[in-house]
């Protein structure tokens, strides 16, 4: 189970200010940050506002990799710019969406396999986003044939069952617990499981309190990984607590402090 | 999903010699600070150096019931103690606990029917714990074949997959989440669930982000009862979180501050 760092979105007002003004220091300055608080991946996405998709990623792609070698998940609705980024990474990339519709599906795999990019799939479609689990599952298995049929192995298929805010649609949170068991049953292999974190308490309160025990209520369901806010030295010590309560790391004495030790390395390195 | 407080235990020194002097004011002061911190039930245990069980139980019950009105769980492995709580008891009692074996199922659910008691059955049997679910799970089986013979209503039934150490059965950790999840399958209506979640860091370091987690991770699997530390105000917000992120209670800006109140109460009462 391993997290995508998802600090360099054009979302937040620093990305945004320094796609603006070309200013490459700040883009990096995260891309450290979040490398040192252990992500596995960095999530890049120009942002909504940003009007030149294409160009922008690219150069996200280019100044994140001139500081940091971790792999990128480049984040996008426009095809045109991920395949701008995915021509430029030096590491095998992650895609990061495609719901299950064609002509989408068609576009991104044949992409992931030029590139041998992982794609996040969304178990979404023209309708949008289901209710229930059974629905969504229905649509991972749509997304499980399509790769499959650009022979995109199951190990870099990512389902995202799709997480909406508790305060608002409640009534998902057990829905996403079934659909990350179920997404398991639909392949032998089976694809992998990831959510965006930090959706479920979007306008909520105590929204570090509502990704930590979302996310360990996850991984007990079967979650592999979390675009989330890596730099929370409390929820990557609820992560390693719960991969060790799922038997997928060695517990020792010493399994918390290893998580603390990386904060400090990114306090000392603190964004200027 | 409730919470047994599971302080009033001979275990614990502090009890244990309030017991040896026959001194209640400790046991009282334990059971409301436990009732301020929002317990259902409070767990009396004499515990192992108790020699004489059947009088010890019955003073715990009686100096308890002098200050709180919870519903008590009487938890020993003699069962005349049980019995002799039981008679004076003021409300329906549990009964903590019985193994899948005959005739200790005879004399518990009997007792059950008798005093209306609700009993946490252990998915164990003279074979000891087993390794993997499905042992545990047609052990459950068997407690709710039992259960059902004395007519013990299932949501009367708290089954306990029964929780081993992390630091020394770390491979147990998935098999209970498994558990959970079949014990809601055995029978319909399903039994309850419960754990003794203290049991998953004894000996480890980082008990309480262990215990929390765990709670966490097991009430997105359908856990509905732990005998816990119900002072810890760290789980009790983890509680509140993971109900709320299961749709068990509603969303609202102010669901973890509830869980702070209940506890600054007990600050207040703290013990002397």
């Amino acid at each position: 189970m391993f997290l995508i760092g998802e600090r360099i979105n054009g979302m937040y007002r620093d990305i945004a200010e320094a796609i603006r003004k070309e200013d490459p220091l700040v883009i990096q300055a995260w891309a450290r940050r979040q490398a040192d608080c252990g992500a596995r991946y960095l999530d890049l996405n120009p942002g909504p506002a940003t009007r030149d998709q294409v160009k922008t990623m690219r150069w996200l792609v280019k100044v994140t990799q001139e500081v940091c070698d971790l792999p990128l998940c480049l984040d996008s609705t426009d095809y045109d710019a991920i395949e701008a980024g995915l021509e430029i990474c030096k590491q095998p990339a992650m895609i990061n969406s495609v719901p299950a519709e064609w002509p989408k599906m068609e576009r991104v795999f044949a992409m992931a396999k030029k590139y041998k990019a992982a794609v996040i799939g969304l178990a979404m479609n023209e309708q949008g986003i289901s209710q229930d689990a059974d629905t969504r599952v229905a649509l991972a298995l749509e997304l499980v044939a399509a790769a499959d049929s650009y022979s995109i192995p199951m190990e870099d298929l990512y389902i995202d069952p799709l997480v909406l805010p508790c305060n608002v649609a409640q009534h998902h949170g057990p829905e996403i617990m079934l659909t990350l068991r179920q997404i398991k049953l639909v392949a032998d292999p089976a694809p992998r499981t990831i959510i965006g974190l930090s959706n479920i308490s979007q306008g909520a309160k105590n929204r570090k309190l509502l990704e930590r025990t979302f996310a360990a209520m996850a991984i007990a369901n079967g979650l592999d990984a979390a675009v989330a806010d890596v730099c929370d030295e409390e929820l990557r010590k609820t992560i390693a607590t719960a991969r060790v309560l799922m038997n997928l790391e060695p517990y020792s004495d010493s399994y918390a402090e290893k998580y603390k030790k990386a904060s400090s390395t990114a306090e000392r390195r603190k964004i200027s």
